[in-house]
């Protein structure tokens, strides 16, 4: 079968890999319909290594099922399924507390022995835990918007979540990639009653207003920090998403949260430490988030999804096939797109 | 009249001072029954720069209500009052959150033209929003207790909050100071099921057992993190209070809590950043806490303390007058007495 593997910074190729199959008696074995291409996928883009053997690409999609192992209960072949961007048993005291990132016996796509979603099949683990059926066929109108449900939906609302969004709180957003745009379809999901989005892209900016967002930020560092305050009369944001995973964006998501208020952070930290330790003290601020469950938030964000009340499938912006994947990865790293969406 | 100034490192006098007066109509002017020594004096204490005008201190007192200016409503002479570790108007909007200490019109005591609580008397900003009427005599058994509401109990309490102690959580607490110790009597007040205390002074250690610690983890560095990952089943602690204020303590706070799990921390922080900003992350980690917001605790903490149900006076194991104050921050600088009480 052919899959997407990456050699090195800005080095990704589509090419021939041993055919997924099932190994596990709790495997499924899938046909990938849609994928897509993660803004956490370009931080190795940018940084890797140079590898000779390459790395398995991909951890977020949509399949058929074509087999599943003699102990997978729940899902069955033919099912159309979306997976979480980690797979999980669905069991353990973690994923009884709908924390599935932190499954005991979970772990990452493109992993050891475990295929990447940017590829035309994959060995899906764990199965019953991982995966979730889905009430449309592979052709549905609605399919990019439930391909959000694997990632970058699930994280925008983790974010939110961990900001503790609610009705009449002001949100702010820090980051305008697709994360940050399904951060505020998130909060207005969630009742906020502003909400600020601090981006100078046209195309996002203006995708970010139709999915709710009330004021936008242009500017940057110290001004935007400046121009938050006045929006919301000297206090700052009751929540703030950080939607990137640079120390500067974080320091510009800690400044500009109110005391009392939380921040939510989903980008991945390319640094260290987390800045302002004091200044974050002194104002009681809390300071939440990491990978999101997806696979918990799936449940709660179908029924939105499957009546048209949200739409993050909005965010796609390309639609490419699996040979184009590496000018994908290009047009994402050069901010032409927002986000790709594979279709195989 | 007497009061204690801070004029550099291990440099504490008790000098005369200009009278404590009445300047604004919603002042209350107080004569001190009971102040003490806190942890956070130690800082300046171990690391101020020399001054020569001084720095008045102290910030947790008790006092009799001498006289009130024309505004204050709720206060009254003859009234024996608390007051929290800072002053605030208890109407500005964080006030109303109950977050007094990030008041809009609030400050420091000490601070320009306010009095220290280490001294005889003070001029007490804000009475109505600041000072709690105790329903006691100057005289009642209780006082070292209803001394800590005005910051060492509420503070060990806000850890827990922040912390999200609860029912059925195992708990940590890192530092075995007055506040730790408080942190103890609130974790299991607050319904905790194991609370594990990370600290080495036998005198202390004592104490914990006391107000409610399961365990005990005398170890330090990657040995204690070892040992309470070996106690909570090789997963950490849910809720896990930080009550020093290093990036080493941090760190520690950060590597025994659980998945999912939240450090809330008040030790002031000594460091710019907090650590371990990915580890933390992956782990999905809630960071929270800051000052705590003692006035609005005091009605929450009261009840308990009048009715015996928690003693958390028993921190103070020195009492003094206030000409022994220096020697005072010497004996809990060098960790001869806990908490120092200071009867006027």
């Amino acid at each position: 079968m052919r899959a997407t593997l990456m050699y090195g910074a800005g080095d990704v190729r589509v090419e021939t890999v041993p055919d997924a199959r099932l190994i596990e008696p709790t495997d499924a074995l899938l046909t990938i319909t849609h994928s897509c291409i993660c803004g956490s996928d370009l931080w190795p883009y940018r940084k890797m290594a140079p590898s000779n053997t390459g790395r398995r690409m991909g951890h977020e999609f949509i399949g058929v099922v074509e087999a599943v192992g003699v102990n997978v209960r729940t899902i069955k072949r033919g099912d159309l399924v979306v997976a979480p961007f980690v797979w999980s048993d669905g069991t353990c005291v973690f994923c009884q507390e709908r924390l599935q990132t932190s499954c005991l016996h979970g772990g990452a796509w493109g992993g050891p022995d475990v295929d990447g979603g940017q590829g035309e099949a994959v060995r899906a683990p764990r199965a019953d835990g991982t995966l979730v059926a889905l009430p449309v066929g592979r052709d549905d109108a609605l399919m990019p918007s439930l391909l959000t449900l694997s990632d970058v939906m699930g994280t925008g609302h983790h974010a939110a979540r961990a900001a503790k969004v609610g009705p009449g709180r002001i949100v702010a957003v820090v980051g305008d990639g697709a994360v940050g745009l399904c951060g505020v379809i998130a909060a207005r999901r969630l009742g906020a009653e502003q909400i600020i989005m601090l981006g100078r892209h046209a195309d996002r900016i203006a995708l970010a207003r139709e999915f709710g967002a009330t004021d936008i930020v242009s500017e940057r560092g110290d001004e935007a920090i400046e121009r938050v305050r006045e929006i919301t009369g000297g206090l700052g944001a009751h929540s703030v998403l950080e939607c990137v995973g640079y120390a500067e964006s974080m320091r510009t998501a800690l400044s500009i949260a109110r005391s009392g208020g939380a921040v939510g952070r989903v980008g991945v930290p390319q640094d260290e430490a987390i800045p302002a330790a004091r200044e974050t003290f002194f104002k009681n601020i809390t300071i939440s988030g990491g990978p999101a469950p997806t696979r918990a938030y799936i449940e709660e964000l179908l029924p939105d999804v499957m009546e048209g009340r949200i739409l993050p499938g909005r965010v796609f912006d390309r639609i490419i096939d699996l040979d184009a994947v590496p000018d994908g990865y290009r047009a994402m790293n050069d901010r032409e797109a927002i986000k790709v969406m594979i279709a195989l």
